[in-house]
């Protein structure tokens, strides 16, 4: 296995916007190449980590603290930490990057899955954007909660206008620039 | 680093027992060796993922069962994830342990630090059994709560008989004899 600094790739985007496909493809790519990694998504961590908690501010501050909290101690350990929750709010995504970085152990990467809002409310893959525009799904992100874009991500997705592989193959690039993976 | 199948070393006594003793001179000897090892204790695992969960039963089995998927996911990437919280309960124990070595990517080592409850009383280190004993703490294991001693661990640390060095050999030996560090 190629030995290496652990990193976090921390997803955010709107519901639809591709965080888990493009992740998924690339827990794939880095398995291939030997590298250790895991995807923490949303659900999974409320699963395990956070049942119980629920969707106002601070239920998703926490949250999005425990996975933030997970993805460190996982990149300190040399493994790539992908997590694909959409962390609407740019001072939590701010916070965890301040404390992945803090010990030199680890690099944190933010990745922004973009498309526009009005591209995934006509796409709608699981149906839930026509159910939060119907007033059916409380604190729906981006549409009944606030949705708080990245100022300024280490990279950007544009998913309604490229391809999954273009994303990905972008992405891979991008990180291998950067020296995190070879 | 060494290319090895990451395990769980899961710690389970009574408060006093030395479990935090062992686990911080065995971060130590890891390290030492070029390992990556973690050490989650029960009281930063309730700062990070816990917090607001108290002492009943429920809220200690949900806090040892995010103790313990977390040393599941660090395992599996080729940690050694060391635990060292009471974990009174024998049927959580069992659970966690079912859970990591469900997927035969990361083994599990149940070790019981074991002292007699006298001489955790007359040591006393922290002046918790005291207090305990005097009633001014609810939920103190091995006093007010339960603990129920695993039947089978696969090693015993005898903390009341044997140094910390004796213990921390004997544990390292096992751990070579069984394969899972060289």
């Amino acid at each position: 296995m190629p030995n290496h600094k652990g990193f976090v790739l921390w997803f955010t985007g709107l519901s639809g916007s591709g965080k888990s496909t493009i992740s998924n493809r690339l827990v794939s790519e880095f398995k291939a190449r030997g590298y250790n990694v895991e995807l923490l998504d949303g659900d999974e961590v409320r699963t395990h980590l956070s049942k119980g908690l629920g969707f106002s501010k601070e239920d998703r501050d926490t949250n999005i603290r425990r996975i933030g909290w997970v993805a460190k101690v996982l990149a300190r350990n040399g493994v790539i930490a992908i997590t694909a929750a959409i962390s609407p709010y740019a001072d939590i995504r701010n916070e965890i990057r301040a404390d992945v970085e803090s010990e030199g152990r680890a690099a944190f990467v933010e990745v922004y899955a973009y498309a526009p809002l009005d591209a995934l409310v006509e796409r709608d893959v699981k149906g839930l954007y026509k159910k939060a525009l119907a007033g059916e799904i409380a604190n729906f992100t981006g549409v009944s909660d606030p949705y708080e874009a990245p100022e300024n991500p280490d990279f950007t997705a544009f998913t309604s206008e490229e391809s999954v592989d273009k994303s990905v193959e972008r992405l891979i690039n991008h990180l291998a620039e950067k020296g995190l993976i070879s």
